[in-house]
């Protein structure tokens, strides 16, 4: 069982959430507007609570779900307020025709909120590969990377709880190829695959 | 059945010869050294031939099949001779330390080979995601990227001969997210799977 905060309100915070209160873990909702953070807590129902914005979060492992360019200013916001936390970074920065990434340089949204991060805090791409919809009803594998290794262990237990398998690629720096599959997911939907029904995975050989 | 020339004498271009043959598909295959070429060529058996190297493949699809920094320079040797020809680079320009590539540019070997292939030539990305291991007895999705729809769908139904599914994933800019996604199974195996035992692909949702 996990503690979670998750910094957001829209779709993305409302499927996360709904999620890991399914998966037994509780949920704290923080949204710059309070009203939007209280009306998703209680559609959330489940023991959901709502946090102040740019407070310290009841949670250890703080999911941002915010536009990507939302997220790196958010985890400043907050600055100290994170210490000690997991921060979970799932954006996608992509470019305006969604076929390539928003920063041409070598990064990830996850190695600068690194950059921004309070000390103590663990840093960790997760979830980012997977489209909304299939994160609410299947079962998507979920590609992890981080430098924190326990950060990235408290994050897998939780990807378990919600019934769903971690898979560790590496370092953070590995956040960047991850993301670059975000854009190959959307590449697949536009051409190889031709719906959002699908995941990316990894599927293992027969023994 | 396509009619596949093979560039290159080493492991891969064993493997994906044996799999081209046994899907129905004739073979060529052309080394640097000749006597290579040969050797590879009766040990496929099935009717594989040899092509002398820099002149005009036999086959429609050439698969390159050399070490990444093998693969532009051979493409540029054979010049007008891969004229209207499918060129396929499987290459995985990984860095020393194999979790990023070797460009930091916004590249890929595709997009590089394109530079130098002759007018009419397509070039297509496709298997860079695959352990040879896997190819070999595995039934991994194949992703495939590349702007030339007329190659491409050539490439589909040779991927298709070897009881394989083709991925599209789009343009030929997508080759250096496909790159990308070689180093994440890289780490995969370094990491989250901890062998050699499996590939990337798509998990479809029940519907």
């Amino acid at each position: 069982m996990s503690n979670i905060s998750i910094i957001g309100t829209g779709n993305m915070a409302r499927t996360i959430g709904a999620r890991a209160l399914a998966g037994g873990n509780t949920v704290e909702v923080m949204g710059r507007d309070q009203s939007k953070a209280a009306d998703l807590a209680e559609a959330l129902g489940d023991g959901a609570t709502t946090g102040e914005w740019g407070t310290a979060p009841a949670g250890d492992i703080v999911i941002v779900a915010l536009l990507y360019d939302g997220v790196v200013p958010a985890v400043a916001r907050y600055g100290d307020a994170l210490a000690g936390k997991v921060i979970v970074d799932i954006s996608n920065p992509f470019n305006p025709t969604f076929d390539g990434l928003a920063h041409r340089e070598q990064t990830s949204i996850a190695q600068e909120v690194a950059k921004v991060a309070p000390a103590g805090a663990g840093v960790v791409k997760a979830f980012n590969t997977v489209f909304r919809h299939v994160l609410e009803k299947g079962r998507p594998d979920v590609f992890i990377a981080g430098d924190d290794a326990r950060a990235k262990a408290r994050v897998e237990a939780f990807v378990e709880s919600l019934g769903l398998r971690p898979l560790d690629v590496g370092g953070l720096g590995m956040a960047h190829w991850l993301e670059g599959a975000g854009v190959l997911t959307v590449g697949l939907a536009n051409h190889g695959v031709g719906n959002l029904d699908f995941a990316l995975g990894v599927t293992e050989l027969p023994a």
